[in-house]
């Protein structure tokens, strides 16, 4: 049920002494083979920080051993020194599961612009490799927790016999190109680098980057997949890809769930678009929306925040053949007054709301969070 | 000091009772020439009010008459029959001061998707025809309120002797091109409608475009220029441009101050910018970025989230080489740690943020609002 689900991985979660709390802050997960395939998605944010430097490098060969990652401090905009510390993780996490820095990924998170405390984190790598087996899984998402609430796992097994399995961390700055966050999962498929590649990409396509708590990126997002072939199993590539989508959907629906101070889980759904970009770019003009956001929050089916939104789209659509559904009901039908907004009930965690734009047959949806006081207070009141 | 400031403009502002408090909700603004000169910026909002769709056309020849105004109700997404109450709204008003309808701009602002009581409108317009008057402008700035706390007001009058006042509206849906808002400005200088025209666009483009708010745009957006040439002087055109900014921009700086929920004004500038839309872009990601809005409401000088956020862009800048201060003080130089961030005082209302790309020699600025605990609850608890 989570990143050691597949055969021929271990990890382990320990507190290495960087978060002031004491509490676990740090996780190795170990590929121990026979193959080590794997590929990586990464933020786009052009402030990339320090691991996610580092891992980009570090994946160039389609080969990774281990990810070694740490909550309490996210290495970001740090200049040489963090690209430093990062590497120095690396060399440190291949030192105790003998192998060569270039073969480890790095992954951080926690506050931007700190360093990180380097003895604390060789300390808690040694204590992480002796550690390490296949019953880590759960300790492992536990260390990467930062204002998460639960860790997030997931895993399934195919019909045929291989297994993917994930775990995820994620709460705040949760927007695409990828959501922010950290993302590793594992499958004992036998893919080639190639494989994993394509089919992590369709799979954080359709997924992670549709998940938009906030509308603000990251500068440490990392999606990382390793695949070790120990099922001895070739899956079919389409099977493949529709399982790893699975989990990855699981993971960013969890994330969703408990994104900061949020009390309503939003898929925003626009249907008859002329592209799939015209439909995720009205999706996400209203996920984006703080009025809207802050309508479902007040369990308001206002329509009118809706369609201000879609407004500033590029889209094609006529403004008179426009309709609006609330949890199935068309508060907004074809340009005017639909169904009465009092039959919409709200008071549930899940929302949905579809924008039909009568101008073709393609669909998408963004999955975002509504804006409430409690969001506001974790984000005015802590440093995060 | 208002809409009635300049030479030879009438007005007033009374209670038609389209407001259920029984406050002040419609105005009516009459130039009483000799010339009838007249220019309009609008919302780029796809979903257009009705009101906006008659006063762009009503402004095709250049010259207005009168400004009909109304609060408790945007007619927008009001379809076929929100445009026959605008058309009823501008006949009223040009049957009351004794003038043709298509010489009549309506402006009207509240709820979305709520049809207007128009034997209602249709009385307080007879009622503010017999009451316009020159002493009328701060009944008529009054009349327009919606969530805003205040009236804003506006004028100045040069050297040379021509005046400019103005009155606007806005509280939230508070994000440009233009700002939710509704103003009206005139002046008694003597002006064609190519230079109205020209001095208008320059002076929002530097002033309500650049006042963002909370990122949500409105249906309703309207910008009034009525000049009626009654102090007899040909302005030069720059002076006069630069007239109509400062009015513009005290407007601005008067909604920002009086924003729905808000805590801190905070310019965002950024400097050594490759081009104009560099700048802009830089500025404008920060402005709308939710964590760094928080942190502001916060007091907390947090540069990272202000990276995240320009990291998010595609301005050209060398990452390595960015600056950012708050309130003077440069708590990131050059990509590395600058001064303590401790030195920076956030509690006046009034923030300086300044973000130096070091990549050309273009400045701009974004004028927004924190994000605040009332922010969510005046969006949540009312719709609106």
């Amino acid at each position: 049920m989570s990143v050691t689900a597949a055969r021929g991985f271990v990890a382990a979660g320990v507190a290495a002494g960087i978060k002031p709390t004491g509490k676990r802050d740090l996780a190795l997960v170990v590929n121990v083979g026979p193959q080590r395939c794997a590929a990586g998605v990464f933020t786009s944010n052009r402030f990339q920080a320090a691991p996610v430097v580092w891992s980009m490098s570090a994946l160039a060969g389609g080969e990774l051993d281990a990810v070694v990652l740490n909550s309490g401090g996210a290495n970001a905009c740090t200049g040489a020194e963090g690209l430093a510390d990062a590497s120095a993780m690396a060399e440190a996490t291949a030192a105790a599961v003998n192998t060569e820095a270039g073969r480890v990924a790095v992954c951080s998170t926690g506050l931007i612009g700190v360093r990180l405390p380097l003895d604390a984190i060789r300390g808690g790598i040694a204590d992480a490799a002796h550690h390490a087996s296949a019953d880590g899984g759960a300790a492992a998402a536990e260390a990467i927790m930062t204002t998460d609430t639960v860790s997030k796992q997931a895993a399934v097994t195919s019909e045929a016999g291989w297994t993917v399995g994930g775990m995820a961390k994620g709460a705040g700055m949760l927007a695409p190109a990828l959501a922010t966050m950290l993302v590793v999962i594992t499958t004992d498929a036998d893919l080639t680098p190639e494989q994993a590649d394509a089919a992590l990409r369709a799979a954080t396509h359709v997924t992670f980057d549709r998940t938009d708590s906030d509308g603000c990126m990251s500068t440490n997002d990392t999606v990382l997949l390793l695949a070790n072939g120990a099922s001895g199993l070739v899956p079919d590539q389409e099977a493949f890809t529709e399982a790893l989508t699975g989990v990855c959907a699981s993971l960013a629906h969890q994330l969703l769930a408990d994104a900061e101070g949020s009390s309503h889980d939003i898929a925003v759904t626009v249907t008859h678009a002329a592209t799939e970009e015209d439909a995720l770019e009205v999706a996400r003009a209203i996920s984006r929306s703080n009025l809207f956001k802050t309508a479902i929050f007040g369990n308001d089916p206002n329509w009118g925040r809706v369609l201000a939104a879609a407004g500033t789209t590029r889209a094609t659509f006529d403004a008179e053949a426009v309709s609006v559904s609330f949890n199935g009901v068309t508060v907004f039908r074809t340009g005017g007054l639909g169904e009465d907004r009092s039959l919409v009930d709200l008071t549930p965690r899940e929302v949905s709301v579809e924008v039909d734009l009568a101008a073709g047959s393609t669909s998408a949806t963004i999955w975002t969070n509504d804006l409430t006081y409690a969001y506001v207070e974790e984000n005015a009141e802590y440093s995060s």
